[in-house]
């Protein structure tokens, strides 16, 4: 059954599955004409910190040694696009093309590229596998040490160069994706190689926030079964990693936030407990605790808050209890706890990118999707086409959105 | 081969055996004229903080329900043993018989007491396995609830009462064990049978201390082979975590002490690189991390100070790195670290007797030490007669000694 549906696809996804392998024959026949060519293109293009993005008329030019040029088919909007827009207290780095969750279809590849081909259905991911630094060679590491996730780099890192050009002038990158683009260009470490029957307009959410947030539980917090995780935060990758608890046959879910319309829609991933903070006049560990009778056994911290951080600390039991970091803290956080609480048999760790190896594992989720192990769907709640790439922007800014998926052709 | 050996024992402590078991034997005859009734013996007690322990005539009553009285044949001092002692920022609790790192053999048993029964070789532990409770029901804890360490408790927990008293007086038990006196009563829970022909005066340093150790990196550090892993403090706990990376076949074991002349002895345990952060004018995590090419990858830290507890933990590896707290903390201590630390796949953990629990698994870290897999002879660096207890504090206190044991009976 596996093998059928490896072969067709979930129905539903026919359609687009069919334009999209019919694009990749075009591609590969087209290859002869862009290959080596720099290739115009539309890109939303970020030209100050939280103004609007302006679709512009760019220019991409061939990957380099160990890149690969992809045409972007979709993108999805995700937090840490908009914090890099907003640029708060962050270097600004403009004009910048943002974007970096997303799914697309290779065009060309440079020198020293084996592993892709024209054609090849791929999700680039903003941290990489080189396959060779120690990171890369360890079963507990996904950190590699060549193509770690780096905010600040605006440049290809083989010649340290943009890709992007507006009459000539570099543009930034982002992330070393960019996925903002009809055409961006990327180190093919940061590249996963997907079945290319796998519908892009929904695995495409896999290349960031789901994966990150899955991961957190499945493979850092690893709960036992009918065991009782508190997630901070009900956002996409919150819900995620509620997710990742449902799979693993957590019992209690148990969400906290402090927007309570967040708590029905977190219904749908598992969560069946809500706890909003300012619904309580003593600190949330103390709620957690006596609602667990000792702490929860899991907890992960998806908000970035530090003072969340320390809560979902505080809130696991002793003994077994382990929290796990995924939200990103401010730049001055600091982390204070009572170290008896260590003592105490109690653990915390965090996570990039839930921990998985990019190339490796997004291939299995992107199968577990395949095989309906893994709904990806009900992340989706917006769909916008690529010249109304705002329209993203606003729903995130509003809440309304877990994740907006922007058709790029559009 | 180990079959022999168990059958047999180490050559060496034949002698000894050769006596324990006469002496099973006769506790054993001697059931009908003991068993129920109060024993008079020797005990050290302490009378008041810090001064030394006066050996005096006790009287022990019998034990009751899921109690065990024991024949303790051979205490070792512990650090714990001398905070205790020295009750320095401690509610003093005295008058009070200390030890709890000790081997002896079972006199009687109380009520509903199935488990044991006189002439068995047995360790007293601090903390304890009822078997029912909820730590106890789970793999990933050994922190009972009924019987977990408690230093401040006097008394026995059935009845609320001490089973020791002078002239009609009670006399405080300490750590539910009181190991320095020639009979004492103890909760079954707290209690692990071994093997009969394990010498006592050996195996009693596995009550606390080495086991504690020893745990830290085999069950909770687990570092791989070939790796590095950096142990703070070289005192017994120290040297037996040490004791565990070599055994677990790590390549660099870096010793951290402030007393130069620890790392001589060191080296017997497998230490193998030393640093003294007297030498150097950097934070110690920054000395670790320039030897190490970006870090540990497993630390100990079994000092209990807060200050050694963050560098531990700052000088692990990204992507990797595990630190775990050992050492008890002050009271007042706060631990404060940069959260992106953890963001980038750290991890720091505690750990109480190195997460063993003590019924099950002392009496197979016994079978190691009989089967030549576990040396237990280099930790133990003095002997004393129990009439000469206050030499073991001396040693102890002029860093002189990892253990003393002490002949309960001379």
């Amino acid at each position: 059954m596996h093998r059928i549906q490896k072969l067709r696809g979930p129905f539903q996804h026919f359609r687009s599955h069919n334009n999209e392998l019919l694009q990749s024959f075009a591609l590969v026949n087209n290859l002869s004409t862009t290959a080596g060519k720099v290739i115009p293109c539309k890109a939303a293009v970020a030209w100050e910190a939280g103004k609007p993005l302006v679709i512009e008329d760019v220019e991409v030019s061939p990957p380099q040694e160990k890149e690969v040029r992809i045409k972007i088919k979709y993108s999805s909007l995700c937090h840490t696009d908009l914090v890099y827009w907003e640029s708060k207290g962050l270097p600004p780095i403009f004009p910048r093309i943002l974007g970096h969750e997303a799914a697309g279809i290779v065009e060309s590849v440079g020198k020293d590229v084996s592993d892709f081909k024209p054609g090849d259905h791929v999700l680039p991911v903003f941290t990489g596998q080189c396959g060779e630094c120690p990171h890369c060679n360890s079963e507990e590491s996904n950190m590699c040490d060549l193509l770690r996730i780096n905010p600040t780099r605006e440049v290809m890192i083989s010649d340290g160069k943009s890709r992007f050009s507006i009459n000539g002038k570099p543009v930034s990158h982002f992330l070393g994706t960019s996925t903002f683009s009809q055409y961006t260009v990327v180190h093919s470490g940061c590249l996963a190689k997907i079945d290319p029957q796998a519908p892009l307009d929904k695995v495409c959410v896999l290349s960031c926030g789901i994966t990150t947030g899955l991961g957190a539980t499945l493979n850092v917090a690893k709960p036992n079964k009918g065991s009782s995780v508190a997630i901070f935060g009900l956002g996409a990758v919150g819900l995620a990693a509620a997710e990742g608890a449902r799979i693993a046959g957590a019992s209690r879910i148990i969400g906290i936030d402090l927007n309570p319309s967040k708590f029905e829609q977190a219904k749908i991933f598992g969560v069946n407990e809500f706890v909003n903070p300012k619904e309580h006049n003593k600190p949330i560990h103390e709620v957690l605790t006596e609602l667990t009778n000792g702490g929860v056994d899991r907890s992960i911290e998806c908000t970035g808050n530090i003072n969340s951080m320390i809560s979902a600390f505080e809130a696991v039991h002793d003994g077994w209890g382990v929290t796990v970091i995924v939200g990103v803290p401010r730049a001055d956080a600091v982390f204070k706890t009572n170290p008896f609480l260590f003592l105490n048999e109690r653990t915390i760790k965090g996570t990039v990118f839930g921990n998985y190896k990019p190339k490796r594992d997004l291939p299995t989720l992107v199968n577990m999707y395949m095989k309906n192990e893994l709904k990806l769907e009900k992340f989706i709640t917006h769909r916008v086409p690529f010249s109304e790439i705002n329209r993203a922007f606003d729903h995130m800014i509003k809440g309304q959105s877990l994740r907006t998926i922007i058709d790029m052709e559009g």
